[in-house]
């Protein structure tokens, strides 16, 4: 379905600040019109779980409230519902997103039925398996997992040691776990309401293996009984999420019907011979993975909007909260206006609004690459690269922001009924799942590299690089570099950057891009001195590991800011302009100060400079004080929707 | 009780590597024998919470744990059971520290009987108090709170709104919630348990005001019903610690007879009269609340013991698992062996060596003060300061740990049988209770002021102080400094740094010296300017609040280096004392590198000297990775204590 603002569920009327509606459009953006109709047609009935349910009742409510998100026209949006429908990547993403408002284990539920299972069958099946299974499972009568990680190869797919061998007697595929550590692992629906798994593992035809595929298995009856040959398991409790089923399955040679492997990349023809439509298996291999990116948008956006959430509590509430008398104020200092409060809790507000602006150039160029207009190759691969860091960063962020918004609310944080233990909890495992954020990282640095080098060897062929390596590497950086708008700030104060000042957005861009690109060089060097090293490769490489994800986290840096003035550019009032400048300004400098250590290491500021930078923080932090209140409307998540005693008190 | 190693309930053999076993005496230290009696003598059987137990249970089972373990004597371990016991804070410490290594809610819940409540009436009562209350506490016929905290101020106890009226026409008190901020909040065994409270309120005798004291009120009867004027209140469910049965309080004129009031220091005499040991009642009010100092130590050193139990999961699980396939190694690499994974345990691993030292040595100067022997007011004073801030350095290193550990894992660490999340949930609120650690930090930085304003001002009037401010400051932190080793070391290098390697102790010294002294004396500084300022005399201090929380974080940092300095000489295995030199050397590069841009803004160290800090933080993780489960046997944590799945599974 498409969301429309026709007879809303629940319609959402808000009063705001001005300079509240104005952030909150600015950060809505280009889908400001998707997000109202979300805002407003979302069921908020019963939106929160009940904490101190256990794991049977948090389950059985969360399939629940599945259903009844569905039947509302909320469940599946976006996710194609039979061979015929095609999908909408905006409208998921929104919707996943909105999800993310309310309970995190119907988000992640919803996720791992539409999103993974549903997004594989979509993805990876063909017209019949989407004709077959996709509008069952969108009306949520076939449950599925997502049966990818296996217990002994968490991050390393594409050695799962599941296989999946083609009998040609019977046409059919014997789906089989030949040791303990082949188990799936950690899979949704997995330990109680699926009754089908999309499995990966190694497909052999003919004694031959062709890598990593997919494959429709039925492992439940519908009384709940594990089919013959299966074996799932319940890995019960956990640090959050108790809403989803969790376990394991395991494979006692299951055969199944050879159309129910998901070949649209490759697969067994009628007359028992493997064909693909990708030669090159590490191609066709990243080419399934790839059809991923739209996870990793989901929980990256998922994430904010958590962090989102426990920011606008811990906000509301220092605006609120009255702690020592002072000077002037007898009753007490509003806990906002400390000064260290406020370098707590405004900083993370200022990146929430930076993650939030990149979040919204990520979803299109999702939407560009999966929205069924044509896209090239390396759209796709940049696409990929960027939800890889954005899923890492910005769920990093979340649970940092949401234990400091817990300690900032003192012992009322702790308190369930304020909600940010709880979003806490849940969003933790954000960090793991839909790939370790540290090797995501190291995908990002390791595409940046591959960029770099291509780009290297095109400029030597057209005899462009200079006589050093040095003044070679800053040129190629400068010719390749994808963020045309900070280049230019970027020039246009580098000669000067004394002289200007610290709020000078051209400055901000020169040292973002300074940062990028000085570290990728570096690790370029050493990656080619290493890769010439007669010693242990593996410990030649291993030594770059932190320079690997510092690598990716200037670029994603970069990546960031250079949204935030994009956007920054499209509001149209005055005053909210000015308070989007200070606030990018704050981000800026939030993450300059942050890194002050290595740009003085690398001679791009003076100490005087680095010892300024906390000064004209605290300066910003300030001068944001007085829109404390419209900022935290701009984030966006409506204050009766928070759900925390603290914030309803008022 | 004493702990004697007779007869001991689970008497614990574990096999240990040689330097293992040397690591963990010297982590051990001057109370080797307690920690290894309490060792082989705590109750193992079910000593952890089952995570999916719901608060009900989890209550009922917290309760029944802290009666089994008193019925094995590890109950009130070192907590006086009457008029003539003597406390023995060494044995409470130790005790405390040990049911840290099993749940947390048993280890809080014992603390708010035995630590708060009970020693509440040890150290704010007399003979009387002693006499007729402390069997029940001990035997835990008698479950108390302590009820000190208001909604309306958590960490401003001075204004507690609660009143203790003197009725002197029926010789009672009346203790009066005037307000509803004024309602006791997130008070242990106030919920449910509890039949008694120390309540802390304002004096009030014949109209006249006498600041916070402390009475004893009667709560509930023995059928758990609240007694007249008594409203309890039940905080339900939390981010952790569902054990404890945290609730609220509030008093409807509710009368007590005289002698309830807890009057060591202040109360009123039978005629009626007011009478206290402490005329300046600003010195009183710090002297009651001094008495709490036991609990901080206590957190703190459960805090380290926590980090411990996670550092020693995630080592141990790293020691075991292999990820993608590497050249020369075809089943994977160990976790272990990745720079990155090192990096991200190894200097937490050499952190937590530095915290617990310096705990020993915290835990001696709380001996010295109330085990009995003579003290000084200074002694008292700096046992204060220093507890404020391990509690906090600790707590606070114990939450960021505990999910690095978790990630660390992936997803088996989300899995509540890993033990990390569950550990975590429980020890997030040790952050903010028994005194808020920005709270406690301000509390640090405010004594060391102290100090200096009256060593500057004693230095002045001898005639010492040079012609500027500068130079005098220098020598006056010198001359007052309580580190007479670092100073030593730090002497000896300070005229050639660069000639230095990067693991010269002196070196080490050196900074961190220079660290504490110099932000303590530009922060004094800033305070005297501040002082003269005619604006917003608020403001003017607000604005140093990170350069307040900055001073007591350089100054901890400093005690923590001087205590493993000390413990290295102390271990007499060579081996074993070259492993404690690196592990040093990691702990203070560790710091130092954090800290990097302040030593560059303040010319302390080159960039060059700064960019090759981590080349050496890498170089000493390699070296110590051969010692890695050693160092984690030293930690102290027996592994089949830690109940992980993961690990039992070798």
């Amino acid at each position: 379905m498409t969301l429309t603002p026709e007879a809303p569920h629940s319609l959402h009327t808000e009063r705001l600040t001005t300079v509240g509606t104005h952030l909150r459009a600015a950060l809505d953006g280009a889908y400001a019109a998707e997000r109202a109709v979300a805002r407003a047609t979302f069921p908020t009935e019963g939106m929160l779980r009940d904490p101190s349910w256990d794991v049977e009742q948090s389950r059985a409510w969360t399939l629940q409230r599945l259903k009844d998100l569905e039947e509302h026209g909320f469940g599946h949006a976006g996710v194609p519902d039979g061979a015929d429908a095609v999908q909408d990547p905006l409208t998921a993403v929104v919707t996943f997103e909105t999800l993310a408002h309310a309970d995190l284990s119907v988000t992640i539920k919803s996720g791992v039925q539409f999103g993974l299972f549903g997004g594989a069958v979509t993805n990876l099946g063909t017209a019949w398996h989407h004709a077959e299974f996709l509008p069952k499972i969108t009306d949520l009568s076939l449950l599925g997992g997502f049966a990818m990680t296996e217990l002994g190869h968490g991050s390393d797919v594409a050695s799962v040691e599941t296989t999946i061998t083609y009998l040609p007697d019977s046409d059919e595929y014997e789906v089989h776990s030949p040791t303990p550590s082949a188990t799936k692992a950690y899979i949704g629906n997995a330990a109680s309401h699926g009754t089908m798994a999309a499995v990966f593992g190694q497909l052999i035809v003919a004694g031959q293996r062709h890598g990593v595929h997919t494959i429709l298995v039925p492992i439940r009856d519908d009384a709940g009984a594990d089919l013959p040959g299966i074996t799932t398991g319940d890995q019960g409790h956990k640090g959050g999420l108790l809403g989803v089923d969790n376990g394991t399955i395991s494979f006692d040679h299951v055969r199944v019907p050879r159309r129910m492997l998901l070949d649209r990349y490759g697969g067994v023809t009628a007359d028992g011979v493997y064909e693909s439509t990708i030669d090159n298996p590490n191609r066709r291999f990243f080419t399934m993975l790839g059809t991923l990116v739209r996870g990793r948008v989901c929980v990256g956006g998922g994430a904010g909007i958590a962090a989102r959430r426990g920011l606008s509590i811990a906000v509301r509430h220092a605006l609120k909260r009255r702690q020592f008398p002072a000077s002037g104020r007898p009753d007490g200092v509003l806990l906002m206006d400390y000064l260290q409060h406020q370098r707590r809790l405004l900083p993370r507000v200022a990146r929430s609004y930076a993650l939030g602006f990149a979040q919204n150039e990520l979803i299109a160029a999702l939407v560009k690459v999966q929205g069924g207009e044509p896209s090239t190759e390396d759209e796709q691969r940049e696409l990929e690269t960027r939800a890889a860091g954005m899923k890492s960063i910005t769920t990093w962020f979340a649970n940092e922001t949401l234990q400091e918004a817990r300690e900032a609310c003192g012992g009322a944080g702790y308190l369930s009924e304020n909600q940010l233990t709880e979003i806490r909890r849940d969003v933790d495992i954000f960090a793991t799942f839909e790939g370790d954020n540290t090797v995501l990282m190291q995908l990002v640095t390791k595409a940046l590299l591959t960029d770099y080098r291509k780009e290297w060897s095109d400029l030597d062929k057209s005899g462009v690089v200079q006589a050093t390596a040095r003044v070679a590497g800053e040129q190629m950086a400068e010719a390749t570099s994808v963020n045309l708008v900070l280049d230019r700030l970027a020039s246009a104060v580098r000669r000067r950057p004394e002289e200007t000042t610290l709020v000078d957005r051209r400055w901000h861009a020169l040292m973002f891009e300074d940062r990028a690109r000085h570290s990728l060089e570096s690790l370029a060097r050493r990656m080619r001195a290493a890769s010439k090293d007669k010693g242990d490769q593996f410990e030649s490489f291993n030594a770059m590991g932190p320079h690997v994800q510092y690598v990716a986290h200037a670029h994603m840096e970069r990546l960031v800011l250079q949204a935030f003035i994009d956007a920054i550019d499209e509001c149209p009032d005055g005053e909210t302009k000015q308070v989007l400048e200070r606030t990018c300004s704050l981000y800026a400098l939030d993450s300059i100060h942050a890194d002050r250590a290595w740009f003085m290491e690398h001679n791009r500021i003076s100490s005087g400079r680095s010892k300024a930078l906390e000064g004209q923080i605290d300066a910003l932090c300030r001068e944001l004080r007085p829109h404390a209140l419209s900022l935290v409307e701009g984030l966006g998540i409506p204050k009766d929707w928070l759900g925390a005693a603290i914030v309803d008190e008022s």
